[in-house]
């Protein structure tokens, strides 16, 4: 028995954050059947070569492994005809419809409680994400416009993801992030439906000790930076969730730690939440740690805690000794350093 | 002569901070024409006891004035038929395109540079806020749609504002706030539209030593946060910019700070950024400073600058020397006690 985990790399850094996270996956040893490597092209790049940023035969192949780990695509600076983002394509084919972003301090002290220790779970299949634009010209200038879907569908199923994450942490409370003063009937029923989830017949009051809590997102992101200790799980709609993991990632001093994964019920990606990060491309010090801690998050989603724990342990090390940091942390070791001091501790 | 002022508290604290602002508009003196108030209503609270958010008189009665000064409203916890955001209405039909609110954060010492100073743009009329929302049900249970609209022509006024704004400030730089990476479109069109202003004919050169930057919403988010010093003047469309400014908000150390005016070409109105905050409703203790800036806020765009730079000046004071603030600032201070402090130093 193997599993079967697929690379893509994709662009800038993605190259080499998504080898150390490998190495690390290789490093692990029984704990997870022996891991099988398929590597995958997609992104800015291999649209530059062949018109496609998401090669059919990166789906394809997809569909035939237990897992996969993606690094970030860099986005063209002017529009390009035909080109559009191969992760949120990727999310839509698989119907990777969660994204999950823990973002957690490390405490001081191993076995203290982090400052700061929540998970965003973000929508990640429909709002504005659908990408329904339209564009035409009339006499005062052009018009655009794009569709925002809500669906009781998908709120639904985030919304059961966000309280089964709940279920599974201390403080079991869900916060749904919404803007229904204004979009009341999108995001009206995206926090009606999430509210209910605990309701529903087939959940069999399973969530009856979950606390819910809601907030408007402009003040939650306020609020993220001024009591971050007040969110347990965030629940939010795509883009919601896209610029609270942003902000909360901020709180933990750098992008370069924050894992997620895409997952649906079926199938589970690991994506550091950094992206492409050009300025730095290629110097050989971008952080790993995003990388290898989504690689762990998917062992997580993948059935095998004990070694995502390994790896999580050994990751706190290395930050809270704070000897080995690549810049973003101001530190001054290269991704190699970084990658071997976590090695050492697993 | 005098200066016709519209005074809409609307519902809470918008209720105790607005009389404060009246009060410092009074004690001017001869800097601008003797101010006269009219007050009106607006609100969850007329509302629940008329029926209607936003009467008409309120809309009329503004046309007739010069200026006008809006406190906060409350929204429903529930969906409420025919309830809908009447500060979102009183943009829309006086065509306030642009929700300008600066962000600075008071040095230690008069004449030392702040740490933080920067502006955000926001387009005020358009984006999600056009509230064109449809929800059906389908077999799959209900989906709901909602309409986000950029336009060429709010566009290219809000960049207008934005460029003229930076050129007024030391820094001189416009950062655009947009997603393109996924809504090439809509925010494309923001992009383009406002990059292309400093080249319009009718500008005549006016914004060539502006410099343009540009920023992806998440990550502006995320770099607002870690180094907000990059950042002058911020434009973005209508929710980026809701987004952006609390979160900048959260930087200075309190909403209870952030001043905003919504302006067209011939009317502004004067906006505190927090909200209508229930839970301190009624007991005395709102900060008031970010309706008195707003004051000040409003007779800038009216063309008095220089009784504005007063009532900056003393809320700065006020703010430095600590001794009197209200409980958001960590102190123990009412809002009257923070007002004649105010007043004091005018
Ligand atoms: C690259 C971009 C399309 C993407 C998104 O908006 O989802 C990124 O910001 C992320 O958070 O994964
Ligand atoms: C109350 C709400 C409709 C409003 C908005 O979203 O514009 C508020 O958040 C603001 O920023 O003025």
């Amino acid at each position: 028995q193997s599993l079967k985990i697929g690379l893509i790399p994709a662009d800038g850094i993605g190259k080499e954050v998504i080898p150390a996270a490998k190495k690390v996956l290789e490093a692990i040893g029984s704990d997870i059947p022996k891991p099988e490597f398929v590597p995958l092209l997609a992104g800015w790049e291999v649209f530059q070569r062949t018109g496609s940023a998401l090669p059919e035969e990166t789906v394809e192949a997809l569909k035939e492994c237990d897992g996969a780990l993606f690094g970030a695509v860099s986005s063209p600076t002017r529009r390009v005809t035909g080109y559009s983002s191969p992760i949120v394509a990727l999310r839509k084919e698989l119907d990777l419809y969660a994204n999950v972003r823990p973002v957690v301090s490390v405490a001081a002290n191993p076995g203290d409680k982090p400052a700061i220790d929540l998970v965003v779970v973000r929508e990640n299949t429909e709002c504005l994400y659908v990408k329904q634009e339209q564009i035409v010209s009339t006499e005062n200038g052009r018009e655009a416009r794009a569709t925002r879907l809500i669906t009781e569908r998908a709120s639904r199923r985030i919304g059961k993801m966000a309280f089964e994450l709940a279920l599974g942490r201390p403080r079991k409370q869900v916060t749904i992030i919404h803007k229904s003063n204004v979009l009341s009937l999108t995001d009206g029923l995206f926090r009606e439906t999430v509210r209910a989830v605990p309701r529903l017949a087939e959940v069999n009051g399973r969530y009856d000790s979950v606390k819910i809590e809601e907030q408007i997102v402009d003040s939650a992101v306020y609020r993220l930076f001024r009591e971050p200790q007040i969110y347990d799980v965030m629940v939010a709609p795509n883009l919601y969730g896209d610029i609270l993991s942003d902000a909360a990632a901020a709180l933990v001093g750098s992008l370069g730690l924050v894992p997620s994964v895409n997952a649906s019920d079926k199938f589970v990606m690991g994506e550091p939440v950094h992206g492409s990060a050009p300025d730095i491309e290629g110097k050989g010090i971008a952080n790993p740690l995003a990388a290898i801690r989504s690689s762990a998050l998917m062992l997580r989603f993948l059935g095998y805690p004990a070694p995502a724990d390994r790896i999580d342990r050994a990751v706190d090390q290395v930050i809270r000794e704070g000897e080995v940091l690549t810049p973003d942390l101001g530190g001054k070791s290269s991704t190699q350093d970084v990658l071997d001091a976590v090695l050492k501790k697993l």
